[in-house]
Order: structure tokens, then sequence, then C-alpha cells
């Protein structure tokens, strides 16, 4: 509970229209797509200095604030657990600067990160990182989760695009992080530490993203396999074979068949699973790289390849893959898109368990995966109504959990930890593992105020 | 000191044959390139066991720990500031793995960089990371710098390239970050805050390398240029014009000079400046790329334009740029090698700024650069036994670094802070921000054993 006089003191901080409490206004900021808890107050702080008058306040009083973004996320990171204070960053939303010759852009937390793509790439650099929820979701939601998508198979994850941050500790304290240059080895690595925090180390309020040079051409195929097997071992052997395309997903039978479905869009369904390779680089280039491709899929018995031709039909052939998750999470009561994530070579076991685990459980999973990294993303869903389904739920979630560690891979490639998978930490993380996490957790803020009841 | 009692359990752990007293050996291990100071025994661990029951004992005394790799660092960051133990890391050397398909090298500490890169490169993939060290410097104290190279340019620094690690805390608890799978979010990003924490964190037992496709093809260029203000402003335009070398190195007149004195290679000794330009990627694609960048530079004003035609002349374009330091090394009493690193945009005003510097205080400055980003390394030779001279180059040195951080920069870009750059950080780094690195510090090591003395 946030105090009268506290709520006051906020108010006199940011102005009563950016100090919300009706109920229907702590509502629309209370959930992200997993999880839901009420926050006591919502700041929508415009300035540095007004984050850091408000955690001066919070900080005293042991307010729980917890920042956010768009609250895209999909593992409970940004909700209010114990509430009191969202922070809500989306009127810090200014771009305030792109320069191709120092190849970096600095913005403020709030600017979602498709308009960052695109004001980038109209001054001819490229920012990679390509969450799904990019049309919508706030560059520093994407900070503070390291967040994925396809592209990252090639050019790396949030983290690798940040070269330094503006933050705000849980004191009101402002620190800034690394800085323009693009070689910096001056201390401990903060810039890093913060990004993928979650929201429980300080509050981004500005950010210098790295740009590199925009690739001139891309080259698409779908690929369609009559056994999931050959996909898998299929993704595994390119990576191998030293192309490194720009994405390289996978779908699964159950997946193609959903999707369409709902959309026709003349998918083979009789297909095990169907491939999305993408390479591009210079343009004379990517040909070469796509003809390599798709002799591998042709020797892995692929029996339907589309190469698109165009930039159009390019875009024609992902809309199976971006448009069935979204019929699913229609369609169901309950989505969870889990993110556990193997080394490649354990694509094809990862796989085979799945199957295993989807028959074994009886529940309907739809497996998507960034393959070219290893990340799955099992796609599950249920009424959770239904205690006895939700029940058999849980448990197949932890059987996938309990496959991917013991295949050598990670409970979250780029979920993230959030409320979703706290409790099975345990089966990647030491006890001297998480007090490491821990002390350091403490280091920044003593009185635990930032995002707490989370997987720290 | 370490006391009698100390030296015999130590002796118990590893044995006599690696626990070494004897001033000689002492001596041995005393120095890096910078700075000098005397062990009180020094520790050759073969096993993580040993290296974590070498911490019991040294967390229980009290007793300095300083891990070390091949003390190829130029700023004084593997000397025993506090003497007690060094932990020489050289005998725990074996590559435990290389997987082209899950596309990492699992390896020791004491691994030399080349040998790693020769091992990877023979499987197909590439570890580009090249300090100019390589064939000296061990893996684990290039993780522990965070060590750069020419290639980083387009490839990125050490830090990029490591998947997780197996470390030893200063109480002796053996921990593991990150892991296998290329993409991980779970958790605080330990793996890049130990990464570059110059030992004053934990010591490293085990590194998991992330390993790309190797590049089938390079084109190499060495231009000359009548003033340096044409080729540093070649660099920042080619920057911003979507090529991206694999290196981009910088020489000034007076590097040119002193080499082309020392090893007689034909260099053009009336250039005021040249570059190396080095294209990489598929075969297709490289010739283009130089071409590029080669009417860049014509436009630019360069006067002499060699392009090499096979690998072997490439090689022999390198040597200029590699043979001057070493020429200069062995004539001075005493050289530094400063990596004060600015913004892309801000080399032309650095490189102006280095020149005036050179004349206000009467010092032979040799300049190199990793131009392409806007890493200098300013070479400073000097008697440290002239008080006077002395005097002058530490008024240099200060005003480098305070060009550099008023220009954007940072202190260092690759070398570390180390005992080197410590007195400067004030100039980089507020209070709060030094306080979050000594809390940090103390979380991980409270008694502050793990090298103490240097920048945290």
């Amino acid at each position: 509970m946030v105090s009268a006089q506290g709520i006051r003191e906020l108010k006199d901080i940011v102005g009563k229209n950016r100090c919300l409490t009706a109920p229907e206004d702590l509502m629309v900021y209370s959930h992200d797509v997993f999880a839901e808890r009420r926050p006591d107050v919502v700041i929508l702080p415009m300035t540095t200095e007004e984050v850091s008058r408000v955690l001066q306040v919070a900080s005293r009083e042991k307010i729980p604030v917890t920042p956010r973004g768009s609250a895209t996320g999909l593992s409970g990171m940004c909700t209010p657990e114990w509430g009191g204070i969202v922070m809500a960053m989306s009127k810090m939303n200014k771009i305030l600067e792109i320069s191709p010759e120092d190849r970096l852009a600095i913005v403020e937390p709030g600017v979602i990160t498709q308009d960052l793509q695109e004001a980038v790439e109209r001054a001819g650099v490229f920012y990679p990182p390509d969450p799904a929820s990019q049309s919508i979701c706030q560059i520093g939601g994407n900070v503070a989760t390291n967040a994925g998508g396809p592209r990252c198979v090639k050019y790396g994850v949030t983290r690798d695009y940040i070269l330094g941050l503006e933050a705000v500790l849980a004191s009101g304290e402002v620190i800034k992080t690394g800085g323009r240059p693009i070689k910096n080895v001056t201390g401990y690595d903060i810039t890093r530490l913060i990004c993928g925090s979650e929201g429980t180390l300080a509050v981004i309020t500005k950010i210098i993203i790295k740009l590199i040079p925009k690739p001139e051409a891309r080259r698409t195929l779908l690929v369609a396999f009559r056994s999931i097997d050959d996909a898998s071992v299929t993704v595994s052997k390119i990576m191998a074979a030293g192309i490194l395309p720009r994405a390289l997903e996978l779908m699964d039978h159950q997946y193609i068949r959903i999707t369409e479905k709902n959309f026709k869009l003349g998918l083979p369904v009789e297909a095990a699973a169907m491939l999305i390779i993408e390479v591009d680089g210079f343009a004379e280039t990517v040909d070469r790289q796509a003809r390599i491709a798709k002799e591998f899929c042709e020797r892995q018995g692929a029996f339907d390849i589309k190469l698109a031709e165009s930039e159009a039909e390019a875009d024609r052939l992902w809309v199976a893959r971006k448009t069935g998750s979204v019929a699913l999470f229609r369609l169901s009561k309950m989505m969870l898109t889990e993110d556990a994530t193997v080394p490649i070579s354990k694509i094809p076991s990862m796989v085979r368990k799945i199957n295993e685990i989807r028959e074994k459980y009886r529940i309907p999973i739809y497996l998507l995966a960034h393959a070219g990294d290893g990340n799955m993303h099992p796609l599950i869903t249920y009424d959770p109504q239904n205690k006895e389904e939700s029940e058999r739920v849980d448990n197949a979630v932890k059987e996938i959990f309990e496959t991917s560690i013991a295949l050598g891979g990670t409970l979250s490639g780029e979920h993230g930890i959030g409320l979703a998978k706290k409790n099975f930490l345990h089966l990647e993380v030491t006890p001297a593992e998480l007090q490491v996490w821990k002390n350091i957790k403490k280091s920044f803020d003593p009185e635990g105020i930032l995002n707490p009841g989370k997987f720290v």
C-alpha cells in the first residue's frame, strides 16, 4: 500500500495526469501476457529527474517499484507482484540521435522497437533484434529482458547492440554505463548486467544503441519435409556447413495444420515440418547461399521448396510463421509460449521428446522454433479453469524444462524468468550461483524495492 | 606475506613442483608489460578443484590471489600489487571440445589464443578476436581483460564470443555461468560481468566459446595519404557508407618512418598516414567491397594504393603494421601503449589533438589506431630514469585521456584499467558509478583477496 501522503508526494513530482490511481487505470497497467497483479499507483515519468525523484520517495517509504514498457512479456516480468508503483516508461519515447557515422542511436526507453528500426533504416543503418512484438514493444523493455527474435541467429540479441545506458538506481542516483565508443573496457560491464535483469537492478532511462550497416539483399525459402527429424537434422547440418542464415525457423505439423485451417494460405498440410530459411548480405552472395541451403534441404528429403522471387513474396512466406500463433492465442482460453533452448545439435532430440510429452500428457502442443539457435517455442493451449487439464499442462511444462536442461540447454532463450520460471530455476542454477545473483541484487537495491517477488 | 604453514598447505594441494617460492621463479611471475610486483608464492593449478582449495586457504588466511595468463597485458592488471599468491593458469591448457555443429569450443583458460584459432579453423569454424599478442597470450587472460584486436571492428570483442564460464569465487565455491545454448537469458549476465573484470571477481577455470562460420575470402589494401586528416576522414566515411571492413588500421607519419628506417619495407615515407583496409566474406563480395573502399580512398586524396593479389601479399602488407611497434619497443627504454578510444566521427579531432600534444610536451608519439572502432594507440617512448622527461610524458598521457573523454570517448578500448589508468578513472566515472563497482566487488569477494590494489 502507498500512503495518501506518498501519493501526494508522487503527484507533486509528475503532476496529477501522470500519477494514476483510478481502478480502471490501474487495471490497464496490471498485466503482461502471462500474469496479472494490481499496482497501487501508476507513474508515467517524462524525465530522468522525475524517475530519480520517484525512486527517492519509494526508497524512503519502501514502496515496490516495477518498471514496465508495453508489457508484451510472456513470463510475468513487469507485473507488480507486491503492488506499489508501476513505472510505465511509454512517455519517455524520444529518439534523441541517429549517427550512421558513429554507428549508433541514442533513445529513450519508451521508443517502439519498430519505430527505431524504421528510423535507422531510413538513415541507412540497421538494428537487427526483432522480437515478435516489435510493432508495439518498447526498446527499454527489450533491454531489460535482453529480447531476441528470428534474426538473432545471425546477428545476436539485444545485449549485443547496447553500447551504454543511463539508469536510475533504487536510491534515486543516476548512473551512466558504457558510452559512445564501440570498444570500451573501462570497469565492470554494468551495461550487460542491467540488460536482461528484468527491472530488478535499475530503471533504464536512456540507451545508446549500436547499429550496423544494413544488409542490401535477402533471399527467403519455405521448405516442407515429410519428417520432423529430417527438418531438424537439416537445421544442424546447415549451421555446421558454414551458412549462417539470418533466420532459420521451424514449424511442426500441428502448427502448420492449425495455421492452414484458420488462414487458408495453401500450406502443404501433409508436411511433418516446415523450415523458413532466410539469408542476407551482399546481393552477389545471397543467391549462392540460398542455393546451398536449397541443396541441403533436397538432400535431406524436402518435398516442397518455395524460393521467394521478390520482397513481397518473401513477406508472404513469413505469413504462415507469424499468423499461426496469433490464431492459436485467439482460439484458446490460455496459451503458454515456452522458450526452453538447447544446443543446436540437440534439436532433433528435443523435438522427439516434445512429441513424446504431447502424447504422454494428452495436451495440444504446437511447435515453433528459432531453430537456428536452438530456441524452441512449444505453444500449449488449455483451459485454466479446468483443474485436471491445468495439472497435466504443469507437468508437461516441467518435463519440457527438465529435458532442455538434461540436453545441456537453458530454461529461457529469450522470454526471461519473471514469475513463470522462477520455480524451475533450481533445475539449472545451483544455490551458490543463485546466491551470487542475490548478492548483486542486494548491492544494487539493499531495500529490495525494484520489481520484488521475481526471480531473484 | 604468506606464513610457512600457509606455504605447506599450498604445497599439499598442488605438490612441490607447482608451488614456487624460489626468488628466480618469483621474478618470472612478477611482471606484465607495464608493472612489476613480487609475489610471495606462485601456484600453477591443474584442476578446478586445486584452484578451489587454494582459494579456500587464501580466503581463510586473507592472502591476496592474483590470477594471470601469459602477462602480456599493458596496464599492470595481473601483477600482484599486494604480494601473496600469483595463480598462473598456464598448465590448465586443454582444448576440451570443438563442436562446429553447436558452433562452440570448450577450453581451459591456459590455452594459447592462436592455438585455439588454428584448431577451430581446422574444424572449419572461426574465432575472431585477435589481440596483438595472440601467439603467446592465453584465452583466460583474454576473457579476464575482454581483449580486442584489429578484427574486432567487424566481429566484436572477446565478450561477444563467450557463452559461459566455470569460475571459482574467492570463497573457493565453483560456479558456472551461461552454458552451451547460443541464446540464454536465465538470470543475471554473470558471464559478461566476469569478462573484463581483470581477475578481481573470480578465477576462470573453463570457457565455453562461441564460434562462427569461417569467412572464405579476404582482400587487403594498404593506402597512403598526404594528410592524416584525409586518412582519418576516410575512415569515418567508409564506416558510414555501409562497408564494415574486418580491419581498418591507421599508422601516422612518425610510425611509418620509424618502421621503414628499421625494416626497409619500401613504405612511402613521404606519407602523412597510411591505412590498412581489409574486407572479408564470401568470395564474390570481397572484390566489390575492396573496390568501393579503394574509390573512397582515391576520392579522399590517397596517392598510393596497394591491393594484395594473394594471401601471401596480404600478409606482407600487414608487416608494416605489426613490426613497427616491436621495433619501437626494442629501441626504447620504456614504451607506453595507450588505448584511449573515441567515437568514430571524432577520430580526426583526436588525431589533431595528439599532434598538438606531441608538440606541446616535446615527446615522441607514434600513432597507431584500430581506427575502424575509434581505438587509438599512441605509442610513447621515453627514459623512465629521466625525471623531467617522465613528467612531460605523464602530463601528455593525462591530456590524451582528458581529450578522449571530452570527445565522448573512454580511457580504455581494449587494454583495461589495471594499475595504469586507475588514477584517471575519475575523469570518466562518477563516484556513484564507482560505488556500484565497489559494491559488486564486495558482493563477490568480501575479504578483498582477489587481485587487490587495482581499479576497484
